[in-house]
């Protein structure tokens, strides 16, 4: 009796052992992985898609009520409008055009806030009186922009927030492209679509010195 | 001496069996995961970068040699080509302008071998000769182009492939844009991307039956 007590005991012990080292073992397995693939811990893939069907919500864009429409174009720029508010320490914007009043209050509203904010836009957008208008504001705000005037078109369409998250698509930031045109914005922190977009940015950022007013 | 073996011989077994479900747990888990998360076995995440520089790299466009150029157009455009000719059952391209040769040439391929191609484009881009060239000569292949004719642009620039993999970015499918303009195409299997581009492509491809001549 003492005896199968005994057994049983060590068998219980071995189990026990055995089942705490798989176990072990598999949350090192497990955070080795984490670490090693760095894949966020929490994985952002989002579409916004804006059509002419959002030209109708260009009416409520004032009022910034969102409707039923899939594709409420007030919902969408609302929905980029949070994301670049959720800046904390860098915001990076390549933009081909860009005249969107929300987008670039937000903007403010983050480097009044101490974020580190840089803009790329091209050359030629400064053209465009509601762009231009756009670029003296940044710039009379102490928001550093750098342009490319050239013959080719700087025709990026995107932001990086944080070096962690890519808004990134079609959609210039225009009236016209939020309320009416068919486009597209991808947002994203894959690392693997990140990564380029912060190394293309910096190498231009670099290469536009000349630029800055 | 015998009951020492006998205690061994069983605690090796309970090893065994605790050994063999914790690994057909962990198994099981796996498979389970793959199956819910539903990631494709091998993950696609590629950014293609235009810029000034690649419009270097245009005279060597015409032999197809790719240089050592970090961002070398030909070598992009080739990358480009090639996975639109990888389409083995649909190819769906929804394009703002559309003027490419080569890549024109690689959708004329696989509809040859029997992808079913639907392209959507831009009403206004017709105007355009070389755009206009381009979209007739799809047609006289028999090739479906379906357009939008409207005040605001379709202003897409995306092709999905197989219904598994998405390109988008800024990049339009036209000479400047491919060997001058600063542009971006990311090209990504992504459940998460690919499934509203396809929603999206469906959408339009319906809504505009009546625009397809």
């Amino acid at each position: 009796m003492m005896k199968n007590m005994w057994i049983f005991g060590r068998s219980n012990k071995v189990v026990i052992v055995v089942f705490t080292g798989v176990l072990a073992t598999e949350l090192l397995w497990q955070l080795y992985k984490r670490t090693r693939s760095k894949i966020p811990s929490k994985s952002i893939n989002e579409v916004l898609f804006f059509s002419e069907e959002s030209s109708n919500c260009r009416m409520h864009a004032v009022s910034r009520t969102p409707c039923d429409r899939s594709n409420c174009s007030v919902t969408q720029l609302r929905k980029l409008c949070a994301y670049l508010e959720s800046a904390q320490q860098n915001l990076d914007v390549c933009m081909y055009l860009f005249s969107c009043e929300d987008l670039a209050a937000a903007i403010a509203k983050v480097f009044c806030r101490g974020v580190v904010v840089r803009i790329i836009v091209d050359g030629g957008m400064a053209e465009n009186s509601a762009c231009e208008r756009r670029i003296r504001d940044f710039r009379e705000r102490g928001i550093r922009v750098r342009m490319k005037k050239s013959e080719y078109l700087m025709h990026h369409k995107f932001a990086i927030i944080d070096r962690k998250l890519i808004l990134t698509g079609s959609t210039n930031w225009t009236m016209q492209a939020m309320h009416g045109n068919w486009d597209n914005v991808i947002v994203s922190n894959q690392l693997a679509l990140v990564k380029p977009f912060i190394a293309e940015f910096d190498r231009m950022w670099i290469l536009l010195t000349t630029g800055e007013d």
